[in-house]
Formats: C-alpha cells, sequence, structure tokens
C-alpha cells in the first residue's frame, strides 16, 4: 500500500482489500509467528494453572502525544491490569476500529509503536480483529487489547486483604500521562518537557512481589488519577486512608502544566504507576525492593489505613490541614486513554 | 439511573458516574460473579492445558436488527470464532465504545440480550471496560469481546491438514445475518420475515468433533460471507475447491431479498453458520452426527477439493456451466457485524 493512502471502507469488508491490509500493512509490523496464518481463534499451551484476563479500550485524542501514543498505551495499560493481578503478561489480543480516510501511514506508526511496545514488555500479540467505519462514525482509530497473564503470586490479591496499618506506595511521580496529553490539545508556544509515563510497570510488580503476603493490594491510577484510584481502594476495603499531600511525589513541570491547565493533577491519568498496599511496617522493605527500578523511580510511602474512623480518604495539607480527598464525579480529561 | 437518560461523557470519566453506570446498569445485567469486584484483570482457573483465544470488535448498524443486535451477535461472533479452533467458549470479555448521548435504556436492552446470550451459550463475562467517546466519536455503541475457550480436539485444525478429496459441507443456509440487516437498514413497507441467523455454533461443532481427525477445518463465514471464506479456504491450502451452486443451501427470503437489494447472498455476512472441511467420503457422516441439532438445520455437502486444478474456488452453476467464485474485493456491505 502506498505511503500516502488513506483508509476506505473496503479495507474492512472482509474480502481481498482487508487481506492486503492485513498482510502489507499490519503482520509485518506485529507478527511473531502465531498472527500469521490468521486462525479465527489462536490455541495456546503451557499457561499453567492460574492465568489472568483483562480487556481495555484505547480511543486518546490526540492519538499521538508526547511520550507515546495510543499503540503503546494499547499495550502498556493492558499489561498494567494483568500486572495488578500480580500476573506476568504473556498473551495480548488486538482490536482495531479505523475510520475511512484514517492515513495508512499513521496506523503503521501506531502498530511499529505497539510492536515496540510489546517486545519491550515481553509480551506477543497472538490474535486480532480489523474493523472499519464510514467517516465520521468513530475518530481515527480506536483500540481494544486484552490480555493474558501467567499469576505469580502465591497469595490472591485483593482488597479484602488490606488490614488497619497497612501502608500505601505509589512507584513514582504522578499525572504525567494526563498532563502530558492536556497539553498536547492546548496550543502552547512553549515547552513543557513533559512526557506521558506510559509503560510496562511488570518489572516494578515482580519485584513487589519479593514483598510475599505482605503485598496485599495493587491498582494501576490510570482515568480519574490518584484521587479516584486511592477512593476506589477504601471504598472496597471499607477501611479509611491517610495520605501526606508532601508525600505524594510530582515532577516540577506536572506542577507547572497544572496550574496553567487548571487541572488538579491528582486526578490525572498515570500510564506507568502502581498504587501498593502493603503490610504494616512494610513500606520501607517495599521501597529497598524498588530501589534501582529505573520505572519506580521516586517511589513514595503516601499514607496509611487507619485503625477507626469513615471509610474515605482524608488528606494532610502541607500547611497541616487536613481535607477529604474526594473522588472525581465526572469527565475532567474525556479521552485521556 | 432514570428510564430516560443518556449516556454523558462523565460516565467514562473513570469517577463516581462511571461508578454508577457500572454498578446501576452494567453490573446488574452481566455479573454472575466475577465482575463485581472490578478488579483490573481476573483471576482464572481451571482451564487446562491447552486454550484457544480470540478477539472481535462490533461495529453493527442498526444496532438493533431482526434477529438479534450488538449485544448477543458480540457474544455469537466471538464463541463462533473459539469454536473454529475445535474449543468450548468458556470466558468472555467486554470492551464498551458508547458515544455521548446513548439512550442508557438502549444500553440497559443490549447488555439484557448480551447476558441471554452468554447464559445460553454457557460462557461467563469475566472481565470489562468502559469507555465514552464525545458524540460524533462514534456511532452509539460500538462492543469487542475478546474470548478464552477450552480446546476440544486432539487433533489441531488447520488448512494445511486439508488433502485432495476432502468434502466442504456447510451447516445450514447462508446470506441471512447479512440480508436481514441490510432490509433492516432499507425502508420497506413489506415484510421480508428475514431474521438474522446470529448464534452459538458450539453445539454444531461438538457434533462435528465426533469425527475425530477425519474433521480437518473449521471456519465461520462471517464478513464476506461464504464466498470470502471458500477463498480464504483455498488460498490457505494451496488446493482448488469445486462447489455445487445446486447444494448451497438458502431460504427463499434470501433470495428474493438479494434481488431486491442487489447483493449476492453467497457475499453476505453468516453469523450462526459454520464452513467445516472433513476427509473424504466423511461428509455423510458428518451429516448423520447433525441430523436432529436444530441449528444445523438445512446442513449440506457443498463441494470438493480436488486433485489438480488451479488454487482457487470454480462452481459449478445450476444450468451446468462452472465459473470462478471470485474472493469478494471492498466493502459491498459496510458495518454488518
Amino acid at each position: 500500500m502506498d505511503k500516502d493512502q488513506r483508509i476506505l471502507l473496503g479495507h474492512g469488508g472482509g474480502g481481498k482489500m482487508t487481506g492486503a491490509l492485513i498482510r502489507e500493512v499490519i503482520l509485518p509490523r506485529l507478527d511473531r509467528g502465531k498472527l500469521r496464518a490468521l486462525p479465527d481463534s489462536v490455541v495456546l499451551s503451557g499457561l499453567g494453572e492460574k492465568i489472568a484476563y483483562t480487556t481495555d479500550s484505547f480511543t486518546v485524542s490526540p492519538i499521538f502525544f508526547p511520550g507515546g501514543d495510543i499503540g503503546s498505551l494499547s499495550v502498556h495499560g493492558t499489561c498494567n491490569d494483568l500486572a495488578c493481578s500480580g500476573a506476568r503478561p504473556v498473551f495480548l489480543s488486538l482490536g482495531l476500529i479505523l475510520e475511512e480516510g484514517l492515513p495508512v501511514d499513521d496506523l503503521r506508526r501506531v502498530l511499529e509503536s505497539m510492536a515496540g511496545a510489546a517486545q519491550e514488555a515481553g509480551v506477543e500479540i497472538v490474535t486480532g480483529d480489523t474493523k472499519v467505519v464510514p467517516k465520521g462514525s468513530a475518530d481515527l482509530i480506536f483500540i481494544n487489547t486484552s490480555g493474558i497473564g501467567r499469576v505469580e503470586t502465591q497469595t490472591e490479591l485483593g482488597p479484602e486483604r488490606i488490614t488497619e496499618g497497612d501502608e500505601v506506595l505509589v512507584t513514582g511521580p504522578v499525572g504525567n500521562h494526563g498532563m502530558a496529553v492536556m497539553l498536547s490539545r492546548a496550543d502552547f508556544s512553549f515547552d513543557f518537557d513533559l512526557l506521558s509515563d506510559s509503560a510496562s510497570v511488570w518489572p516494578v510488580v515482580e519485584r513487589l512481589l519479593e514483598l510475599g503476603p505482605e503485598l496485599k493490594f495493587l491498582r494501576d491510577p490510570t482515568r480519574g488519577g490518584l484521587a479516584a484510584t486511592l477512593n476506589e481502594i477504601a471504598a472496597s476495603s471499607g477501611k479509611g486512608l491517610v495520605v501526606e499531600e508532601s508525600a505524594i511525589p510530582m515532577d516540577p513541570s506536572v506542577v507547572a502544566a497544572s496550574e496553567i491547565l487548571g487541572i488538579d493533577p491528582l486526578q490525572a491519568a498515570n500510564e506507568g504507576k502502581m498504587v501498593a498496599v502493603v503490610g504494616k511496617g512494610h513500606g520501607k522493605q517495599a521501597l529497598e525492593l524498588l530501589s534501582g527500578c529505573l520505572l519506580a523511580t521516586g517511589a513514595s510511602i503516601i499514607g496509611e489505613f487507619r485503625p477507626s474512623g469513615p471509610s474515605g480518604v482524608v488528606m494532610k495539607t502541607r500547611i497541616g490541614g487536613a481535607r477529604v480527598l474526594a473522588e472525581p464525579s465526572g469527565e475532567l480529561l474525556p479521552r485521556i486513554c
């Protein structure tokens, strides 16, 4: 297919044109052996007894942003959801919804980015599907990835395992992905030097698994940011959570961007961080396990579960006060992932 | 949520509104135990050694059509892709992309239809994701389902197993889904009494598996219809295929609709049929195995692989001639599934 070609409705028809799109554009970038035969489903062996399974759709706008694009994001997001179950990401599926008129060259860039992200994350894209919808019925490209992982933790992670005194960590500075995407939508004449943190954080989780049963729960703070995730954990555990504002790591560029955009960085999505709940007194050990791990640079203990009090999240502010860290209510940052 | 409410961007923001949508609209209709905890990924046990894995996105327009809707279709389509690997469908994931302004009541209907289809097919929807995009960035609702199945065939199915003399069956009349959807787009004042054949055909495949190694290959003739599927099989097996036009089962209503719409029913999608390749002389045995199976009513041996000649599909016509049954080239029937 030519360099300047655009996606046509015929590329989704299931005939010759679909075949050409798959053979000439998709397979050369993604096939590592299993996609080639284009079976309706792929047969997988050797996953062992316990597998983790997840799905995520990606509709981020713009599809290219500082530090990533919808392709790498769709690999990282799903790998990270598997990692939340203590599972090593192994296989991904790929569902493409393309808008008629999408430049084929943009599709190539997205697929190459996916391939790179998959290789780096150690996962294989093994089955896929491509649909094309008429111009105006989608926005350039939507990607769904589902994923299968091999569970590598002996003790299942879950909010029901959280008890009073447990400590809460975040594995690095927050808000970068959300801010980078929002900045790329705005039309600023100056440079913030702010990149999305989009990455597969399985290597971080693998280290945390060495805590054994003292690792209680993992969640990646994506849509709704750290604020949404902390509230979800508090709600699902039925415990109160107290966090220290000053302990929450944040890049100066995120703080600056948040002031200009008027967006709370605690509500901005992250795509390469984990929130981890560990047993009382084990936060320091967790930080030691993470030391030297580039993907966990800036990891910090940010709070703990309290013995009593209402469930919900209370934040001790820098100036010595305390406020409820509310759950974001609605759509402050549409199409952030 | 109220009966007349519409989907707002805030329902996709990952905050309170997303939580309300999931708890009030989605979980009551789909949760059978595993979805409730809303983990990032779900841990599954007991799948055994060999699993099949697939993904499919559904963008059908209109979302409700005679004989089905996008919800039931998204269950059937993925179950059938698993069945093509000789795998019993077990688990599904659900990725929803909703357009701002979608009536919540339409979403409820779609989810109830999914739940019914999943129950009938014996699968459980175990993990999910919901995104909302601004009005005009999608068309009402797109659904991705991925699926995991348990492989129940000893001999792996594949086009490389096809040899000369092998017989080709289709498990019932063709063209119904494509014609039903196209008719529902047109505005006819008369009634064709034509329903989509949308169904999970695992029960049909389960019977065919009794052929053992004499079952060589399975594919469901969806987009591009029987014509596309037969050409794919011929191309991937490297063999020539001769089919008898008079042996291809077709409902009279499909024939009538095809004449009015000007659409070749052999290029119209099916969502409840299988094309099966069986060993030479085993077609009759296959039909006997299928007898009494409602989902395989009208099954027929339609052709065989020839000892020599160019690869491709030749159709012996009713009037005694022969023509190449060409692969559909482009998008005759956009958004049919």
